[in-house]
């Protein structure tokens, strides 16, 4: 990836029962990110490992400052909605 | 990403001490798996979130059959070198 900036993963779980209501309005949220200024390549994505728990998967690169309309998503639907996660950032090595 | 692809993610922190000899032989085997057939994307990076332990990453692409070789690294060098770690699956969600 481009030196310079992060590859902000995280895997996650929702409160909303599957296929609900909820559950798709919460998913159309966090994709109006990728319309964020400085997000790039961001993918909403199925996670399918057998070997843990997680449901869903957001990958976006952006540089290391975060947009207020990313904070906004956090505060106002992730932390609420969101029922297990974990983060992961990634950078090129070199 | 392309339906019907597996992103094979692994996070991870190695036995070796950082910047060791251990170490730098261990993340070379691992960048030879971008050789193997069927792969794709390979990328080898720094995790550098806070909020966990993990040091380094893996993500690959492939479809759903692992091959031989990959199979035969996690074997003789994952499985006595990493110390710790955690396996994501990311596929399309349509």
């Amino acid at each position: 990836m481009i030196a310079g900036r992060i590859r902000h993963t995280v895997a996650f779980t929702l409160a909303h029962a599957e296929g609900s209501a909820g559950e798709r309005d919460f998913l159309e949220a966090a994709e109006r990110l990728a319309a964020v200024p400085g997000v790039e390549a961001f993918e909403l994505l199925a996670e399918v490992s057998p070997k843990n728990g997680y449901r869903f998967g957001i990958s976006m690169e952006f540089g290391y400052n975060e947009h207020p309309d990313h904070l906004r998503f956090v505060q106002e639907r992730w932390l609420s909605e969101v029922s297990d996660f974990l983060e992961l950032d990634y950078a090129a090595r070199y």
